[in-house]
C-alpha cells in the first residue's frame, strides 16, 4: 500500500511549524537529517522509544505536512526527510529550526 | 497585573514552532512584525476576528512560548513581538517563517 504524501506545493508552512512543534518529531527529524532512508525501528531505537505505536501518529503527522516521505518496505516502512522540497518552498526554514533544536540541546 | 513571560533562556524551539504552527497565531505575528507596540483590538480587527474571547487563548500560547510580550494598558492589552530574543535564540528562524508565510499567502 502506498501512502498518502502532499505534494510540495500542498506544503504549508503551519502544516511544518506545527509538525516540528514537538519534542519526539522534532527529534526523529534531526536523526533524518543525517540523509537517506532510516527504518522506522532503527529510529525508534535512536530516539529510545520502545513502544512503535507511539509513533505510528508521529509518522503520519510528519508525513501529512510534507516533512518526510514514508515508504512502506516489506513489514516496515523507510523514511526519508523531504529536505528539497522543504528547502525549496521554506528557504533556510529546516536548518534555523535544526539549528535550534541543537543549540536547545546544548544549553 | 503582570503578565508572566519566559526570559530568554526559557524559550525552547519546540515552543516557538508549536505556537506558529497555527494560521491565526501565524496571522497575528505577521501583523506584530510591522513593529511596535500594537494593542489586541487593532490586531483583532486586522485579522477580522469579531470575538476576543477566540483570541485570549492564542495571545497565551504566543507569551508563554516567548513570541510575544503582552502587557496590560487600562482595559486592554499592548502586544509586542519578542523578535529581538528570538533573533538571538534562533538566527534566522523567524525570517524564514515569516517568508515562508507571504509565499504561502501569495501562492
Amino acid at each position: 500500500m502506498t501512502l498518502r504524501h502532499p505534494e510540495r506545493a500542498q506544503i504549508s508552512v503551519e502544516g511544518v511549524l506545527s509538525a516540528l512543534g514537538n519534542p519526539t518529531r522534532l527529534a526523529a527529524v534531526r536523526i533524518l537529517d543525517g540523509g537517506g532512508e532510516h527504518n522506522c525501528a532503527s529510529v525508534l531505537k535512536m530516539l529510545g522509544i520502545a513502544a512503535k505505536s507511539t509513533m505510528t501518529h508521529h509518522w503520519r503527522v510528519l508525513r501529512d505536512s510534507g516533512v518526510i516521505w514514508q515508504r512502506p518496505s516489506g513489514r516496515e516502512y523507510m523514511l526519508t526527510l523531504r529536505r528539497e522540497d522543504l528547502d525549496a518552498r521554506y528557504p533556510g526554514l529546516l536548518d534555523a529550526i535544526l539549528a535550534g533544536a541543537r543549540a536547545d540541546s546544548a544549553s
